[in-house]
């Protein structure tokens, strides 16, 4: 194998097949990123059987890709990356020569690295007859910041740590809950008519898709299979396993009724009750307490070593009945933040029953909390 | 004791003296800040009774400070900042009712934390007929930042912990070493005459002191007693004590004459030493190699397990014997940032001998490495 290319365009391909490296594994190979070089293009790929990354770069004139000797060769991403990131900005060649020893010249500087034998590489997984649907890149983007965090880092529960991705009844869904709160969010989608399905998808995978889609929006082709998903942007495969089993019905805890409505400055709410969370911070459950009479809301956190603190907040407006209610304020915060709304509406049930925050006048999701009783 | 304060003012202080502030410790008090509060002035000091900070706040047109009630109380460190920066931009009020509890007031948010009373709060050490020198903030900053890293981490030898500083002959002087390698800047100073003085500060006191160094350069008042020293800038006082013992004396280790000098672009040596570190990284003397030949200096590093690196980069200037040298390509770049320079000039005695850097053209100190012997 032996290729030329300029040395930003190396760097950038590395970087984004790197999320995809293994960590913590005893299978060399699998620390290391496949280049493939064959006529006109370069394939880096990382795959942690779990997670795969291929990106492609077909030659061009700002990439400067020049194949002169089609090959492949598995090298160490954790020198690679590196290596490629310390080389002047310039014309970067790399050769393969016996042994797999793989040299990378840049002017005057030259490495040789222990390579890998292609062969040795997993195969990422195939895509036969599979289900496939066209998103946009600000849509996925947006459907993970929405759920994702809210799945379990626990892995008592498996299925929990995913998300659950639904294609039905014009929309597809992604719905993500721990057992405590529950964050749910949407898009319509004319396909959604023609195919229905359900898969859980893991949220770390979610996460790590969401930081190497490009800023500008783009489409992205997602597929399914009944172990796999792929989402292609452009020339980037990105693979994922899909957790097995099947994910609890959660539309049953979505409560249809309330008996309190309030409308709140979403930034104002959020400040207070980051504010009443400090005294709450040392306790497991970051307690923090509303006293909503009226459209005045008192929001308060006591602890008996620290102290405690009080404030009161004025709602934009308030139906039904006054109510008193405790509640998680990581979750509260986590849920706003990823409403990332001016308003925000609450609905609630009483001060025992879960309660919910949507963004105000929008119909595409919401976040569930379920409060700390009193004690 | 009772005040009020523009919150922007009340979280600067904070801010800075709870550089000092204990972490691990089980005395409870010294977790905390002394708030004292005196007519026209509000005193914050934290005290880990080996650094100790001391600010002053005179009031004026824009910290708004008015105190009501003359007093004082200790509040936990770690919860008065929070609560503090998490307050809107407006006047803060801070007043204290029974039991040390303590109420903190901004608009309709209020606070109430557990304090201590300020008498259990420790003295900072006092400063009666102590030796003093004025100097700079912008020279402290550059006699810290050239010398400070090279002191040991390593407790086996706390004298070597510290940074030996001497006033006398015309400069004060700043030299850390930690046995592998040495850091020495000096500045001139006129009062160096009328008295000599030599002192060990902890480096990890300095490093938190040129942290607080205002950006701007401002008169810096040195005292030195004892036990302590004590920098005065504005109306902050920053304490530490003295590291006990006699300081090695590292003048006769520093070579008077060489057997090659190599004059080189500090940058174009830093980013081949960087780069060839990086094959290094894994073994514990980072080892890399320079081969001297004429002007012509081929850089490298090879592993049996990564691969190997080499790289012939061009002196400036080079008198002397040709080289083969290796050394710890960590202690040389950190050398060269100390130096921030765009020339340096190497002097070497042979592979087996300590060689310095120094900036070229400037005497105003020297960095100073041992080779690692072949191997």
């Amino acid at each position: 194998m032996k290729f030329t290319i300029a040395q930003p365009a190396l760097l950038n391909v590395l970087q984004t097949a790197s999320k995809a490296v293994a960590v913590r594994t005893t299978k060399q190979v699998l620390t290391g990123i496949l280049l493939q070089a064959e006529a006109g293009r370069l394939i880096a790929t990382a795959y942690d059987l779990e997670l795969g990354i291929r990106v492609e770069v077909p030659a061009d004139d700002v990439n400067m890709l020049s194949v002169q000797e089609p090959g492949a060769i598995v090298l160490s991403a954790r020198y690679l990356a590196d290596v490629v990131r310390k080389l002047p900005n310039r014309e970067v060649s790399v050769g393969v020569g016996s042994n797999y020893m793989t040299e990378i010249r840049c002017g005057e500087v030259e490495f040789h690295l222990h390579g890998i034998d292609a062969a040795e590489f997993p195969l990422l997984p195939v895509f036969q007859s599979s289900q496939s649907l066209q998103v946009t890149s600000e849509h996925v983007r947006e459907l993970v910041r929405a759920t994702a965090f809210a799945s379990a880092t626990s892995e008592v529960r498996p299925i929990l740590t995913g998300v659950h991705v639904e294609l039905g009844t014009g929309r597809l869904q992604f719905t993500a809950t721990d057992g405590l709160r529950l964050a749910t969010r949407w898009i319509g989608s004319a396909e959604a008519g023609e195919s229905a399905w359900n898969v859980i998808i893991p949220s770390k995978s979610l996460v790590e898709l969401a930081k190497i889609l490009p800023d500008d929006d783009v489409p992205v082709q997602l597929y399914v299979s009944d172990s796999h998903s792929l989402f292609v942007v452009g020339t980037t495969h990105f693979y994922t396993r899909l957790i097995e089993g099947t994910y609890p019905d959660t539309t049953r805890i979505i409560p249809s009724t309330h008996r309190t409505e309030v409308a709140i400055d979403a930034d104002l709410m959020a400040d207070a009750v980051d504010r009443a969370a400090l005294i709450a911070r040392d306790r497991e459950n970051h307690m923090v307490r509303f006293e909503i009479s009226g459209t005045s809301i008192q929001v308060s956190s006591s602890s008996s070593e620290i102290g405690n603190v009080s404030e009161r907040i004025q709602a934009n407006r308030m139906e039904g009945d006054d109510l008193s209610i405790a509640f998680n304020a990581r979750y509260v915060l986590e849920a706003l933040r990823a409403l990332a709304a001016d308003e925000v509406v609450l609905q609630f049930n009483g001060p025992n029953q879960p309660f919910t925050i949507r963004e105000s006048g929008a119909e595409n999701g919401l976040q569930l909390i379920s409060p700390i009783l009193w004690r």
